[in-house]
């Protein structure tokens, strides 16, 4: 098999750590296993370069920051191939660049447009381990050093999969797999043994933190099948693939239950009697890069408005912009509430259940919560909360559908960090 | 004009002396000259770096070293540029590749083979400041990052001021730039205005550690004219270059004193009497890698030996090679002695004025201090000494061939750091 890890910063924490995952690498390789690493930059490694930056410069120019940030990486690299051959093994270190992984130019947020990883294999054919840099790559244009953004380590490991045609992308975190619910909320939470892409995608974009939607999407394009587990344990985590699809139909329809709180809901009120304003709406959104989740015409024909969601940061740029429109488009007052929260069931065929909607509205009913928008997508059911009520609905919901374990889960953040 | 500056790891300690660093960089730019600057990683970047290893591995394999270590020039390079944009200029940071420093791929001293600074040109043609990553290069031949060794920075200096065509190379450090004697030995050490390259080579080899003979050699090979300048003050400092020569003439011959401890002194006993058995030693001694500096036979026909010295860290080596080969080239018992300091007097054609050996001699006997070996090159009077007589030669010669100088010199080292 070839096998291609990758271990985030929180499993390097320090010298210590380091020694010990390249310990589990090792035993990978010996089991026979072609294995290429990926690593993130050490611990606290990118904050105390930021924390620098910000000594130097009030404005922290993308080009600059990639040229600072990736040096995070060659460190734990390096240190990770050395500690590799410390223990007998043979291992070579690559940077993005080395590794064949090619950007576009966008500074601090690349986009993968090729990978060419002759070195990789090379290496790989010559027996030894290959150590790849995370998070950065090459810019074809300028030849320029880039960083791929926001859980850009765990794209680089998949895309390196997907190049080298790799058996199974391991992505090693501070938890065990993906669970049913966050433990952190509802101790009883499931690991869960396998998800599809799709009830993956919909989990991140509903709030679960252990693998990013960018990361899944690139896995599901290219195939690679991704399994997520913890570097603090032996747990076969929880594979993500295409053949998670099958395993679905025979359980319940309700895979998991997820939680965010970054989340803004914006209302905008006195709106227009005429359907082409939700068009203005739309494109003038879609114009500026923002993207809507959940969305409602809940007013009443005596006092109509019109209500949806976007991503908490993009809160108070979608204010701004819908002020600046209002004598354009035409509506009354603009209001943004970021004091919300979304909770959300995923599961393969959701939809297709009609009572899913229903035990949801009753139980939240039932405990006293009041639903202020519902969504409903093909394997994705939404809510929107008082912020306050979210972990009380994410509980809730875990049990009514039949999630909860019959063991607490372990949880590694708290204490293995 | 076209000036190269580099700035070592003390000038860079913090994030306030980079902005100091960045500001005076600028001035330099809106003078207007062309400006590159080289920097080293920041203060002890590099031994926290090298710590790290040590903490995951007993051995430091010299490739991933150097992936380890670059990274810290990484760093203050991009700080550097963010600095100069804060302050209102235009800077753009370089990596050693990306400046075009290839190298040979002997991993941590690797050699410099070629430079082509198009991106440099580039960048200085746009108007903007390049700021380039010193010490590191790329092997032409694996592509694999490869750093230059001690001083490595400074040679990245020299070498690209060569290939830039540069008017002047500005090496600063935390001292005003060369003195006649190290000031903190000799408080009335004479602050030089200019040098040859022939006399800073051996200053450098005689124990001056503000520039490294490396450096100074390449320096001298292309004609790069070198400033050596302090970061913490205005002093013009101490120019190396080939017309120092004239300058020279008319004042004494004795242009500085240097002193070193890092000299073993290797005595081999019952020598041959035979002339072959010098070339037998030389032989074995040049196949090594092992520069003899001073060398005598003091031995009387009673009791022949063979005295020399060679560099401290070789000293070890020496013996070992000189006990391998004592039934095969025949001699007796072999000493080595590390407890001796070797006092230098250097400047042009000293040799021709025969005064100046006596004077040296006349002066160390004076004050008690016996000499137990002598050796004269064209520009430089070497002494051995016991090692702790050693200051008190350097400041007696300093004062008798006329170097003090009426004011005491400001040295920063011991607050600047």
């Amino acid at each position: 098999m070839l096998i291609v890890q990758k271990y985030g910063g929180s499993s390097l924490q320090d010298s210590g750590r380091i020694r010990q995952v390249a310990d589990r690498i090792l035993q990978a390789h010996r089991s026979g296993h072609e294995v290429a690493v990926v690593c993130s930059a050490m611990g606290d490694t990118s904050d105390d370069l930021i924390d620098l930056a910000e000594e130097v410069s009030a404005e922290l120019p993308p080009r600059e920051m990639d040229m600072l940030l990736t040096s995070g990486e060659r460190i734990s690299n390096a240190l990770m191939a050395m500690a590799i051959r410390e223990l007998g093994g043979a291992a070579l270190s690559l940077s993005g660049e080395q590794a064949g992984i090619f950007t576009d130019a966008s500074h601090g947020r690349a986009r993968i447009v090729k990978v060419t990883p002759s070195r990789v294999r090379q290496v790989l054919d010559q027996g030894m381990i290959a150590v790849v840099a995370g998070f950065q790559g090459i810019s074809e244009e300028t030849g320029d050093t880039t960083t791929l953004g926001r859980g850009g380590s765990d794209v680089t490991a998949v895309a390196l999969a997907a190049a080298l045609k790799a058996d199974v992308c391991e992505i090693y975190t501070d938890v065990d797999g993906v669970f049913s619910a966050d433990p952190r909320i509802v101790e009883r939470a499931r690991l869960l043994e396998s998800v599809s892409y799709a009830e993956m995608l919909e989990m991140s974009a509903a709030g679960a933190k252990v693998l990013m939607s960018r990361c899944v999407e690139y896995a599901r394009r290219h195939g690679v099948d991704v399994r997520v587990r913890s570097s603090f344990s032996d747990h076969q985590g929880t594979l993500v693939s295409d053949s998670a699809k099958d395993a679905a139909v025979e359980g319940t329809s309700v895979t998991g239950v997820a939680g965010t709180r970054s989340v803004a809901k914006i209302t905008v009120e006195s709106i227009p009697d005429d359907p082409s304003f939700l068009v203005d709406i739309f494109d003038m959104l879609a114009h500026s890069g923002t993207a809507i989740d959940m969305l409602q015409n809940i007013g009443s024909p005596a006092r109509p408005e019109f209500t949806f969601t976007v991503a908490e940061e993009d809160g108070r740029r979608t204010l701004e912009l819908l002020e600046e429109n209002r004598t354009r488009i035409g509506y009354g007052a603009v209001q943004c509430d970021g004091g919300v929260g979304q909770v959300s069931l995923v599961g393969a065929g959701i939809r297709s259940e009609p009572g899913v909607v229903a035990t949801l509205c009753r139980t939240l009913d039932g405990i006293g919560i009041g639903v202020q928008l519902i969504s409903v997508s093909e394997i994705r059911v939404s809510a929107l909360c008082r912020a306050d009520q979210l972990d009380a609905a994410v509980l809730a919901l875990h049990r009514i559908f039949g999630l909860d374990s019959a063991a607490a889960a372990v949880v590694y953040a708290g204490t293995g960090r």
